[in-house]
């Protein structure tokens, strides 16, 4: 099977890089969710997210990748103490999983063969501490998204079928892709992406171009073309491991913190949660700029990427959120 | 896995705080349900409630929390006949829960390895003499909703399945948050919580910054954090506890009596059990400000928890609930 | 668990109190449909009702409660041929119930470990000869209410299915509590009622307030409130036995049977089920005031109850059901 | 359990009566669709109709009631040779039937215990030679109409499921009853019923006291009240047995059968199955007056039931179907 | 049982003879399709169709029915080289069928008895080679349609269920009678019925007199009626074979050819199945009446049975579609 | 079981052919979509295909066809380290099918027999490297639809059921035929075929008379005239072959990519898939020319199969996507 497509080959599309990295930074951020029309590449560069993500530490075995051995649920019957290197997680949710393989559920096999009730962990345990990949989520039926809500709200899986009733840590950065042609998404699951970008196919002859040249060389001359761009990609990733150690260090100005509040406030966003967004997407920013200091500047770069998926539509106003975002971002940090 | 957010480190929303501590006080009362748009904190707040609850005695062992051997169910078996103090259960329904494990079912792993038909009690059981909390209750199933309804009036969950004839106490406070956007509640289900709080995203930018600081530090300098408010915690629940000492012995004038009638008749909310979660609330709001008897003014203090999600709507009264009780409670009361 | 409030201590509600005297005096009435907003009393009226119920004579362990031991069912297995006293039965149907619980089915444990086609009786064997209590009609689900529909007409169950071919007896009375907010009852399933009652809730003050005074006291200070009213309630149950010897010597005079047919043709009530329960129900009622034959009195008093449900709806008529039984009533029998 | 009602004691409904009596006479009639309105005796009515049936001759233990030995399916593994007198079979097919009760299916026990895949025949084997009695036709489930409709075409049960590959005789005659205000049947399922009668309530005040007082004698003296009834039964009985033998020799003249058809295709009865019907209920009427030859008054006294629910509907002609039948045999028989 | 009713014996519809005729003589014309409404005796008809099928010869205990033994599926296991003649299938689609009856399941006897995953041919497979007869096509449940047209157009059944990979030859005729009434049925089942016959009951008097008669001996005097009748079946079927041998010497002039072309071209059938067709037809018409060569008189005497259920709805063209082709018929052949 | 029609003997139909030609050439193109009215050859067409795919080679054993034992999943168990030739998989996926036997599952039988939780590997398997036929794509369900694009996208088949969690690859082509008829397909599923094609019947008589003879030969002379045909079969496969080779060495001048960039732009085709498409089909067009350079007329030849299906439906445009495509090519391109 061919390595995925290399992040850092990928032809314009600055957004939606720049969200990546910046989740990549700080996974608190809660992900990104990227919305565009069939054909855009979408799910290539999800795909490609992996290859900049740093290792985690886990304990041996650990079902739910715990960092230290008490972590690790009962249930689980881990008896090493040796915690190892792992890549981060990253866990696809294929079409048609059904809800036991999400969950968890009774381990049929244990309890056929030794009538045992036991619990088989689910993807949500396999993703606990990393990624859950959602291609197409539009297309995801109904009850597995308000499940996954649910999760991703509390950082907490409580199964209760079959006579189990088990509960462990799933904490994890939903990304996905979706298709506005598929149909809108709910404004619930909306707002669980902490970073969200819109992608288009390039309408300039030479981009469009330069892309059909890269994917030609990655199909027929993978080799090479890996090599090159590999390496491309793992300078990027040491720069994101700097920038999540740089990030504990930045400082804070009372300023940015009321700079971003009013932003908030004045868009009509719902809730709290766009300002902490927003507040960690612009820390990210500034330690991957290898700034010290967080400043007006970096929250208006990403001010667009945390709070255009937040706004109530605006029946009055036909310029898209995208556009209020913009326009309301000049008013209230005057760029 | 992180502790939950403490109770006293909530930044403003005075209304749903004073709901939860009354309901703390006393649980007859109905528990709380919180209602707003997703980003305000409601799922924090309940998740948050469980740290100013009292711990209870009951049986060792007893499936259902029963307080005396005596009230053990048959079928739970227990030989056990001492008592032991357990915190008040506070037990969550999981979306996607199946309605086997909300009532209980048949034990499968018994019939299968034992050949016996043993009853394996559910949620109904563990949260008798606590609370029951649903998170996100628009979503939850119908059958479940009308189960859940049934069992609360009755505060006995009957069970008729697979061959069970199985019956047991089922007392618990609702605990419920619910966002509007999802949809409105049914006016059964909404009948079935005593209080009932609406809550919105401040919009004062300094109390916004205060959240987001406070957020920060529980995120970032979670030990330090938690030492503070946990303390203040422990210093509220005292303060509950002392107040359900002082309620059995707090006077209920006539005239009292009265104000609560007449405000329901004018406000024509439908039947009386507004009277009896008003008359309650408003003798343990008394309780907890060490009054010792009960007053037209504890009666306005709490009058717009218990009754506004209780009232039909008016096609012809463009202002909200909220406006028409606190309208009425001028009338009546003269406040 | 408390025991249900006491029949006697419910405040006014004279109509709901007399339909329920009167099916507990004669059960061929055909049992009482209560009808009311959510908060009206309607479940805590009917769950006092087994209090007035007299005990009936039952052969031991017969599951469908016979008189006799020769009408116990073969597949029973009854041996014993002594019978001994039981309270009425009183079966809840709670929501939820599976079709198999209550119909009976094949005795799922039998099969397993003995490889036996055995019969589990349901809930329709347990009410044979008593009451089949339905909390919150509107809620049942269609399928359980026509085969509720189909017994309660034919007084047999039949059960086929799980390749058991079972027939058993199911005489029961039917009591049930609905609320018109959730929707109207099938005109079939309200003629199966015997007697209908709409309450609401008192709009006089000082009866609201004693309301709350009651149910204060039977919750704070139980059991000196039980020892005072369930006194009341034996006083009421053994006029209820002298009122059931007294049925059978009451005399009905052929002018009575006269107005009993005109009133329904004038109210075109459909069917003759009307007429039949209106002449039982005038019946109980006279023998319960003692009255040694029916006079047109004793008719009048009881026409709304058991003839209001019954009437097509007149769309000319802009009076309710019970206005147009008024008027009807005063015409024919010129009351 | 009390025995059913008596055929005989049952107040007017002239026409009801007529068209059970001839079906009794001559099964291949059809059966009888009776339909009106709730508390009109239709079920009473349909239950009475087992009173009227003579005894059948059957093969012992044969699972479809053969009247020869040669007849028995293979699969029953019927060894006895000897027939003996049995009631003509009446089956209820109750409301939540299971398909596989209806059909047969695979005998789950046998299967179980010992392995083997054996057929358990259901109520379509069990009505073979008798009569399927649906209450309620209205209620039944779409799938089990459109299998009874091709079972009753071919008169022959084909059952493909769960491995099994069975077929047996399944004629039977349809008696079902059915309540306008739960909607109208399908005329499929109509024009399978041989005859079809519309009951109402009696308007005559005298009518109705009649009633009500057998009622009330059926109830409270019942046994007198059989005594006399069931002896009326027997007498009407013979009569059907005579009248049985009397068809084979009655005469039908060419006249008659053009009469016949003409009043059909001057009715627009679709298909032919009108024609043969009213030939057969015709000629039963002449055997049951104990006429030798069938005349124009014999057709013109049945044409009415056999006829009514097989006109399509027609939109021009405000008069119901009765009406129109009436008119026309006026038109055509000159009456 | 008794015995279908005779083909030779069915009064006047002449259409439906002759399409059941040719297709029996050709079976690869693909069947017949008979569309009338209800008693015009459609299934009689069909199912009479049976008597005029000569036998075929196949492999013993095939369940394909093979006529080599190189041609029985592995799966069946059949050791057996010897052929015998055996009846042309006609196999029942009953009702209610399940999917797994059709195309054929896992023997679960055998995996329960034995652990063995062995095929458990079904209805498919018994029609190869022969007829497969639907019996209100309507009522099939559109899974069901959907399967036998994929399977009717490949010839070939592909299992693959339950662990099964499977596949066999399952070449049949489809026969089907259907009513307008109960809805019209999708143009992709219509193209896969070679020949449709429209059916209606005759308003000739006389002709209804004769199809009164005939019934009524077939049902009153079976024995003699049927010995006159299976006589003159013999008779058509003898015909029939003798015109199968005919067939392969028949010449089609390629006027003729263009005579079909022209035709449906004219007459814009979708396709070229219709004018495949319709050139099969005319030579099994051409080979009945003992004719050699194909004129453009046979073409016209079966053109509207093969081509007027294949037309496009024309919403300006108010005259039915067998109009249509009448008239273009005529400008074509000049007939 | 007769073998399929030879590709070379269907008459007509230049558009269809070439496409499947192309496809057969260079696989990644991405299979062909045939599209239209029933009875125009479709599925004859898209069965005839498999005669021209060269074979391919394979780990012996491996259930996803494996072109080296490395490859070979770790839950095949394969121990063969030879590869053999083997025709290249054409896969059907039958009506029915059930979502376990197109992703593959839990192997009942061994869980049964040895208690061994094994994957047994499904259609999408056996596809891997080859080809997916959807016969009647539109009726396909819509789970099975969302599962195929999902995986025909990611090249992956994740298996996350029945405690099973499996991935292996899964390449292959989508060969599909459906009915304009049956309802549109979904742009998502229309983007996953390379190409496409509208067919019709032919309108020349002569032609029709072509096809009618030819088929007739199929049918009745088959030996001869599989013969004839499958010899050029033979010759057209070598053909493609060569092409295949030649593939390689074909030059791209970058004008040529301009000019497809530009098409797709002006043509508003969504996302980038079209531009590769086209590429990729104009190249194998060249080599199957036996042409060294790809050029602008290579492009205009093709343009239309590779795009038409991938044009946004423009409702200011009369004109198809056909004519659009036309339209622009000869604006573009100066065709």
């Amino acid at each position: 099977m061919k390595q995925p497509f290399p992040f850092s080959a990928i032809v314009g599309q600055t957004d939606m890089k720049r969200a990546m990295i910046l989740t990549a930074i700080d996974p608190s951020i809660g992900g990104v969710l990227v919305f565009g029309d069939r054909g855009t590449g979408k799910s290539t560069a999800v795909r490609a997210l992996a290859s900049l993500l740093p290792p985690i530490k886990a304990v041996k075995g650990c079902p739910v990748n715990s960092a230290k051995p008490a972590d690790c649920p009962d249930w689980a019957g881990v008896k090493a103490r040796r915690t190892h290197e792992i890549p981060t997680p990253v866990v696809d949710l294929p079409l048609g999983v059904s809800e036991d393989r999400v969950t968890g559920a009774l381990d049929i096999e244990k309890a056929l063969t030794k009538g045992e009730k036991a619990f088989q962990p689910g993807l949500l345990a396999r993703a606990n501490r990393g990624y859950l990949y959602i291609d197409e989520v539009n297309l995801l039926e109904d009850h597995i998204v308000d499940l996954l809500l649910d999760v991703a709200q509390s950082g907490e899986n409580v199964v209760e079928r079959e006579g189990l009733s088990i509960r462990h840590a799933a904490r994890f950065v939903l990304v996905g892709s979706g298709n506005p042609e598929e149909g809108e998404l709910r404004p619930q699951l909306l707002d669980r992406f902490g970073l969200s970008v819109d992608v288009a196919s390039p309408t300039d002859i030479d981009e469009r171009i330069e892309v059909i040249k890269r994917r030609d060389a990655y199909d027929n001359d993978h080799a090479a073309f890996m090599l090159r761009w590999q390496a491309e990609d793992a300078a990027l990733r040491d720069r994101i491991t700097s920038a999540r150690k740089a990030l504990t260090k930045l400082k804070t100005p009372d300023q940015t913190l009321r700079d971003v509040a009013t932003l908030c406030v004045e868009l009509g966003a719902d809730g709290l949660r766009g300002e902490l967004t927003l507040l960690k997407a612009a820390r990210a920013y500034a330690a991957y700029r290898d700034d010290t200091a967080l400043t007006r500047g970096h929250v208006r770069d990403v001010a667009a990427l945390a709070l255009r998926h937040r706004l109530r539509r605006d029946p009055l106003d036909d310029a898209g959120s995208g556009t209020r975002v913009t326009r309301i971002l000049q008013e209230v940090l005057g760029a």
